[in-house]
């Protein structure tokens, strides 16, 4: 399902809910160890990397709005935030908004700040979230990048337009030059900044390619009638098998439970260790 | 159901197992603002207050092991990290284990870095995760402490035998005393730190208590057959509310869908905006 | 010259430059040791213990300001931020707010955000840097401390009028009610709150009294005519005599210079191995 | 004086030492501004970008030793334990090991973690830092690099023996092979990385150049006599103004001195802030 499998998860449900999905879907991009290492973990790092290969800005003291505070919003943050730039969030949902603001971050509307920042970095999985009016309100060097989904988060058709002159500055880079001589940096395109303008880490690779071999196996595998035609999410030990193959490449050492301990839990020594809804 | 209603929780769902739960209940304790704000986000500064309150230790250099890395044992381990101290982690689950990995903590088993930490800190929900072989091992002046549940994870019991000496040095810290003079600081007799030592912010409590307030409303005003006798996860929306009623406290601004947006993403502009698996 | 030996420090200077100075003085609060373990690390840690046991305040998304940004100040903030706060600064050198830049906060003056934030801490050594101005201007609930020096910081004399109520709620912490019922929690009453409300850990104490009894064993071991009447830092090699005494406490290993390399360095293989000028 | 003028700024000193200096000379490296933004700063970004451009490693979870914590070795280790590093520290010098200790690092001996880290990073200023022996000890893949002077910090001239075979896997990437086919990355032929292989910020350039340049202004219209033939330190006031040049491209607002401030400081209302001292 690649490593921005978004959307294609959307399309999964979408399709089970019109009643057109003719087979059992597993969805990987949920289970957790996608989640926190294809999103939050690549991310905390390909965000440094994308823009510094594009750009060579520095980091320290850049005031910075990033749009999503979800997985990938909350990667992004932290890279940005120990390197010194100052953070700002928007959110729509009440819940992530309030885990930016005792993460430390301001919460606001982009209209609020959009004329201070010196980057602008989409990471909702939805579209239109910065427009030309944004746009037209930015100051001059500002940075736009997209590390959502797609290229529909920033509204970049509405830069194709006479009045606006696109210079292509570097491979991946452009400049949008307004008449009073306003530049915006616009990366990739406005397509996602990770896969045009960074690396994915083999160890990333690695964790997410085991997710979906695994799915694969147990669709394969599973008893008739286990699964019908409808999106399920990764079961949890498969989860735990996948991290438990990472381990060493740490030096980890996992503990064990005592046969006391794991009856004294109601768990089976070998897992699953957590809920189904644990994350 | 309490700020530490892990225990009660467990209770709950044994019932439920045995099929002896004569009414519908909500896990509030599983609720997202409840793990996020009580566990991750509380214990993230009542670790350091618990601490400094008892003993005054300073944190920058001490070489410290978490046992457990789950919501609890972040917080703890992000706050000490943050001030400077070394942090070990032991973990069960491969997961939380890879999650540690790449925050930036060794992941080993208690007896490798037992003789060498000054602080032992339990988040497990376990118990005898600390046991007297532990004890016997630790350095001179090494403190010991519970932040996870109930008084079990240190087996405190094992501590109280004639060749021990336990010397009050203040309230709610013991000094035990090997015959060879070594003393152990013991916080709260093994009970929980965060409870014993340190306070809850008003924050905190307004979050929980909101959480558990409108649990009941929903339980009471709930049409007949909606829920049955079984234990049930806070709906998303309603945690998303809990939410929304503290940010204003934050001065953040959340922002809103357009109609257009909301379509797109196929979602209510009045949420819930994340699946129920979401965390 | 005691734990805040700023002012001890400032008057041996003017007595020095008025040629009233009738000994040979050590400036020990300028030494590396005690500029660093006494002033950022230690505030590191008692910001947050005075302000935690006086206020049981949450620091998660708290908005503050720091007045200040020399060592004092930057211990402040890193711990302040490390535990989610959004902490803004006012400095007057450019060098100082430079560093805050890169840091990643935001440089302000007092006047552009008392309206909004929820805690001001001054650590300037210079008087009256908070005004009645200011406190009129503060919303309700803000708690002020100061962390600097003496008890000029805030102008507390201003808050002395008969139209204001004092109301004494716990030792060291005043509620001041202004007419329309605003509270402003003012701690200690403007003295130093590290010194009021938190404690400072043995390691601390440990490192500055060393300093201190090696700064009074060099003045007297001297040979007559190398120090006159006049104020001295404390010798680099002392400095790091003190730092190697305390290394040990935690199982640190210095790494030693081979013959070659102290050949190609022009260093003595036991130091001192940074100019004076070095921090 | 370039990016890395410490070596320069050394022979100054040799020739100052050795009466041969035949001009005076201006100690720009050692300026607060210089050895602020260039070192700490600047390192900071670039040893990710280094890493990140040469090897695409992930940082999570890695285990790393930096030889060297001076202002290179801080920014390094800040910006690798940010991003979830393991981070190891090697110190001759007892101050900057022990300021290690408070920053959470563990300070070790090049041998004790030798055999069990993945990337070897020196910063010392030194040579022969990491040797032949250190580099037959790393295990399979480790990377080394150089964010120190010269050329000298690892022996590479060891490693051009004839049972060792050199592979160039891509630009300012070597693989050296020992004869069991354990292979180590060095980069950039242990030659500076973040000059070789990451890019210098325009703004850190700014701030250097415009040391330098005010330095030759101030050599060339000092009165007769004020400078004789010796190496000095760029003057306080002159470091403060460069400071103060740079301040507007981060919005950043100084607060000024009353004059009644100013006369309890007994500072200028202009500057200098700080004694020459102050770092």
């Amino acid at each position: 399902m690649g490593i921005s499998s978004l959307d294609k998860t959307f399309e999964l449900y979408q399709l089970s809910k019109a009643g057109k999905l003719c087979v059992p879907a597993m969805n990987v991009n949920d289970s957790v160890t996608k989640q926190k290492f294809d999103n939050l973990y690549c991310c905390r790092e390909s965000i440094l990397d994308g823009l510094k290969r594009t750009t060579d800005v520095m980091f320290g003291g850049k005031q910075v709005v990033v749009c999503g505070y979800g997985e990938v919003g909350k990667g992004c943050c932290a890279a940005l935030k120990a390197l010194g730039a100052i953070v700002y969030i928007t959110e729509i949902d009440p819940i992530c908004a309030l885990q930016a603001c005792m993460d430390g971050f301001r919460v606001v509307k982009l209209n609020e700040v959009i004329r201070q920042v010196d980057v602008v970095i989409t990471c909702t999985g939805n579209k239109n979230v910065v427009t030309r009016e944004h746009l037209d309100r930015m100051k001059n060097s500002c940075i736009v990048c997209n590390m959502g989904h797609s290229n529909t988060e920033i509204d970049v058709t509405s830069l194709r337009t006479p009045e606006l002159t696109w210079e292509r500055v570097r491979s991946q880079v452009d400049h949008v030059i307004w008449p009073d001589g306003k530049r915006v940096v616009l990366l990739a395109e406005g397509r996602l900044l990770n896969l045009s303008c960074s690396t994915v880490p083999t160890f990333v690779l690695s964790i997410t390619a085991t997710t979906q071999a695994l799915a694969l196996i147990e669709l394969y595998n599973a008893p008739e009638g286990r699964y019908k035609q409808d999106v399920y999410l990764l079961p949890k030990k498969m989860d735990e098998y996948v991290a438990s193959l990472h381990l060493p490449s740490f030096d980890a050492h996992l503990t064990e439970l005592t046969d006391d301990q794991a009856k004294y839990l109601g768990l089976n020594k070998n897992g699953p260790f957590k809920p189904n809804y644990y994350r």
